[in-house]
C-alpha cells in the first residue's frame, strides 16, 4: 500500500483519557498535584476510577494528540505506540486511523490492558492527570518501522517515554535513525515532574545532539535548569544550541535559536473549558509549520491557533479540521 | 445495605454512545434517516464504526439518561438494564453508579458485547443514531428486582424495549407489579419509527391501563395517530385518558390531562451543541417534579431546564448537578 510521504512521525505513550469534572477539594483529598501528570499503578487506577465521577472517554496520549493535530493541519503524519487488543485499544486505533494518521503497530494480545489517563478537570479548566501506562510501556525497539523513521522530516518524541526502559530504548533508536537520515529530532519535556525525574538524561540528549529541538512550557524549563527565574532558564536553553520552543499559556510562546528570539501571542478564545492538550496541540501547529518550512513565527502562530481550538472543549483531540481553521486565519501551510 | 427509598425506577436498553461529528452528506451516503434511531446488527456496527470519525465515548441509553437526570435533580432513583462484563459495560456501570443511581443488575458474562449507539452529530446539532443492542437485549424478567419495583413511586419505561421479546416481557412484568403497588407507570414513545413498528401495541398499553403516563415528541404523537396535524394528534392523546406530556423542541412542551392543558416554554440556551438526550432529560425533569408532587407546570419547567443543560454539550448525561441548576432558577424540588 502506498501513502503520502510521511512528514512528521511521533512516538509516545498510547493512552485513552477518561475525563471527569472534579472540585479542587477532591484533588486535595486524593493528594493530587494539581496540573501535573502522576504515574499510577493498576491498583491505584482501579481505586481512583471508583472514586471518579461519570467519565467521558476520548483517545489521548501526548505525542498521539500532537500527531493527530499535525494531520488535521493537512501534513502527512504517522504514529508509533502500543496498545492492547482490548476495547479501549481498539478505540485508540480507530480514532488515530480515522484521523488520517498512519498507524501500524501491532497491539499486544496479552499483558496489561491499554493504558489510560484518569483526568480530573476542575472548574478553572485545569486538568490533573493520573496515568496508568498499561500496554503502552511495552513499546519496544522491535515495534519501530525503520523505513517510516527514515521517511519522516521530523521525528517527535515524548519525554514521558523515559519512564520505562523499553520505551526509552525505542526512543533512542528512533532518534539515531532519524538523525542519520537527516531528519530533525524534537523532544517535548512533557511535565515538570517528568523533567525532575530525568533532568540529567534530558540535558544529555540535547548536549550529545541526539535531540535538536525542545518543546517545553515555563514550569518545565524552570525545572530543567532548576531556577525560578524565567529569563535565566530561557538563556540556559538558548545556550544549548538547540531550537527551543517555550509555551507560556495565555502569555503566548517564545522561541529561541542562536541569537534569535521570536515572541508570538496566544490566540484569543471565547471560553476555557479544559486545558488538556494545550501543549500537545501547540506542538502540532509548530511541527506542521516546521515541516513546511513556514518559519518560526508562522509555526508558533499555527501552534497558538491549534492550542486555542483544543482548550475550548473537553479532550485533547481537535474537533474541527485544523487546516480549515488555519486557512480561515490566513495561516494555511 | 440500606438506601434512600427509591422514588423513580427506570428500565431500558443499556447503551454506551459513540459520538462523532459528521456532515449531512455522510448521512445521505450511508442512507441514514436524519434525527432517527435505527437498529443495526453487529456487522453493520463494525462497518459503520470503521467509517466513523474519531469518537467520544459517553454512557447513554434513553431511560438510563433520564434516570441519571432524575438523580441529579436530587430524587432517589434506580435503573434496571443489561450490559456485558466487558470494558464498555464496566464503564456504563461505573457511570450510572457514580451518578448516584442504584444499579444492581448482574452483567452478562457471555454472549454479545455491551450495546452501543453510533451517534452522528451534524453541524446543526442534530444527532442521528445507529444502535447495536448487544447485551441490552438480554434483559429478562428474572433481572427484575420486584422489591425495587414495588418501592418506586414512578416506574419509567422506554418504548425502545419493545424491539426485543425478553425486554418487552420484562417491561410488562414491571408495569404490572408497579400498578399493583399503586405506582405510576410512564412510557416514552422513544422514536417515531419505533412507534411505527409498535403502534397498536403501544395504544393497547395505554387503553388497557398498563401505562398511565405518556412522554412523546411531536413526531411520535403524529406517528402514533397517523396524522400530520398536531392538534388532532394532541386531542387523540387526550382522549386516551392518560397523562400526556408532549415536547416540541424549541417550542416548549404541552401537557394534556382530562380537560386540562398546560403549555410551558423551552428554557433559553446560549448555543446548541448536540440534541442527544433532549427528550430524555426533559423526562428526567418532569419525573423528578412528579415524584415530588410539584404540579405539571413546575415539572415541565424542570424538564425544560434539564433539557437545556444537556443540549449545550456533547452527550446525554448532565455535566453539572441539576439540583443546583434548579435551585439557581427557583425550581428546587
Amino acid at each position: 500500500m502506498t501513502h503520502d510521504r510521511i512528514e512528521v512521525l511521533g512516538l509516545g505513550n498510547s493512552l485513552v483519557d477518561l475525563f471527569a469534572h472534579a472540585e479542587d477539594d477532591f484533588l486535595v483529598a486524593e493528594a493530587m498535584q494539581k496540573g501535573a501528570m502522576t504515574l499510577i499503578d493498576e491498583a491505584r487506577a482501579e481505586t481512583l476510577y471508583k472514586r471518579m465521577g461519570p467519565a467521558t472517554i476520548i483517545s489521548g496520549g501526548s505525542a498521539a494528540n500532537t500527531i493527530v493535530g499535525v494531520r488535521s493541519l493537512g501534513v502527512a503524519s504517522a504514529y508509533i505506540g502500543k496498545v492492547k487488543a482490548d476495547e479501549l485499544g481498539r478505540a485508540f486505533i480507530h480514532d488515530i486511523r480515522t484521523s488520517g494518521v498512519k498507524f501500524d503497530v501491532k497491539p499486544a494480545t496479552d499483558g496489561p490492558a491499554t493504558g489510560r489517563c484518569l483526568s480530573f478537570v476542575t472548574p478553572d479548566g485545569e486538568r490533573t492527570m493520573n496515568t496508568y501506562l498499561g500496554a503502552s510501556q511495552l513499546l519496544s525497539p522491535s515495534d519501530l518501522d525503520e523505513n517510516l523513521v527514515r521517511e519522516a522530516r521530523i521525528v517527535y518524541l515524548e519525554g514521558y517515554m523515559w519512564d520505562r526502559p523499553a520505551a526509552k530504548e525505542t526512543f533512542q533508536k528512533a532518534a539515531r535513525i532519524a538523525h542519520a537520515a537527516g531528519a530533525r529530532v524534537a523532544l517535548t519535556l512533557s511535565d515538570s515532574f517528568c523533567v525532575d525525574r530525568f533532568r540529567s538524561e534530558f540535558l544529555d540528549l540535547i548536549r550529545t545532539g541526539l535531540v535538536d529541538t525542545i518543546f517545553a512550557n515555563t514550569e518545565e524549563v524552570h525545572s530543567l535548569y532548576q531556577t525560578a527565574d524565567f529569563a535565566t532558564a530561557l538563556e540556559a536553553l538558548r545556550a544549548e544550541g538547540a531550537l527551543g520552543v517555550v509555551t507560556r499559556s495565555e502569555r503566548g510562546s517564545i522561541i529561541v535559536e542562536g541569537e534569535g528570539t521570536f515572541e508570538v501571542p496566544a490566540f484569543p478564545i471565547d471560553r476555557l473549558i479544559d486545558t488538556t492538550g494545550a501543549g500537545d496541540l501547540f506542538a502540532a501547529g509548530f511541527l506542521a509549520g516546521m515541516a513546511r518550512d513556514a518559519g518560526h513565527v508562522k509555526s508558533a502562530q499555527l501552534g497558538a491557533l491549534a492550542a486555542a481550538e483544543v482548550i475550548q472543549h473537553l479532550g485533547a483531540r481537535p474537533q474541527v479540521r485544523l487546516a480549515d481553521l488555519a486557512a480561515e486565519n490566513g495561516l494555511a501551510v
